[in-house]
């Protein structure tokens, strides 16, 4: 199925200049939202991932990880913003464009050594994916791979990530 | 299965005297995220509803919506906090305990008359889910039903909602 035509171009969001790509025609779209999830377990196969719990970033990254780690058979672990989490947390702060932000990850979210695909619905830069990863080494957890929607090429996010398997459905 | 198991209570958060419940280990557990999805979708068969489409709340009905609507073969709407919809939206204001609170529905997020199951992991006083149903009047549909992972009964949340279905899996 073809996700790209369900994707939507908002010009000047969240500022002037910059196009944001809208996952909402996506997700309201049964067949869309279906494909999305089928396609992120087929990349799994194809690359012969075997993750044993996926991380999902908040807000976003809930969207798609539950409902691939339904699809896959696993555990969903949420990183969220801070003081949402209720028991004991790692942090990890990272920097933003303008100031910086920070994340958090349950202290016994992990049995040690876990296997962790990283799922956002997009990658720009990749400094909130990056910062995942910290949290995940801090937890106990061993990252196996990352995987995206949406993948804007020309802010190379890529590079600035762990070296382990990164998969995105859609470039821009 | 038994969901109730994989609930913990963390005492004092986010303030003194408060018990959280913690939906964390039970989406950590492969099982019990596979099963709260199906018993959800079960509700739903029990109570004769046939939602076409599924609204959750951001940011903890993002993780249990796309799941859901996936399993049912619909889609889903993000109700999410202010400024982070691209397009033209709706808003709707509502009372917390302590000042107040705001959500967002993209104005083109619904097909008229479209029927929307509501989602959220927890029901307490129910101060956002009664928001969520101004929103989906506002961009055109129609509230069919309400579904929770979670209902706090001793807060009554739900003599605060419009007369429609209302279920949850799990009471405290």
């Amino acid at each position: 199925m073809d996700l790209k035509s369900l994707i939507r171009a908002v010009p000047d969001f969240p500022k002037p200049g910059i196009t944001f790509r809208d996952i909402t025609p996506l997700l309201g779209n049964p067949a869309g939202l279906r494909s999305t999830i089928e396609q992120m377990a087929q990349q799994c196969q194809t690359l012969g991932l075997a993750p044993e719990v996926i991380a999902g970033i908040e807000s976003r990254g809930f969207i798609f990880g539950p409902a691939l780690a339904g699809q896959l058979g696993i555990g969903f672990v949420p990183i969220r913003k801070p003081g949402k989490l209720p028991a004991a947390v790692h942090q990890v702060s990272y920097e933003l464009e303008y100031g910086q932000d920070c994340l958090e990850i349950h202290q016994d979210a992990l049995s040690p050594g876990s296997k962790v695909l990283v799922v956002d619905d997009l990658i720009a830069t990749g400094g909130t994916a990056k910062a995942a990863a910290e949290l995940l080494e801090q937890a106990g957890g061993t990252l196996l791979a990352y995987g995206f929607v949406i993948e804007l090429t020309a802010l190379a996010g890529r590079a600035q990530l762990p070296s382990v398997p990164i998969f995105s459905l859609l470039e821009y």
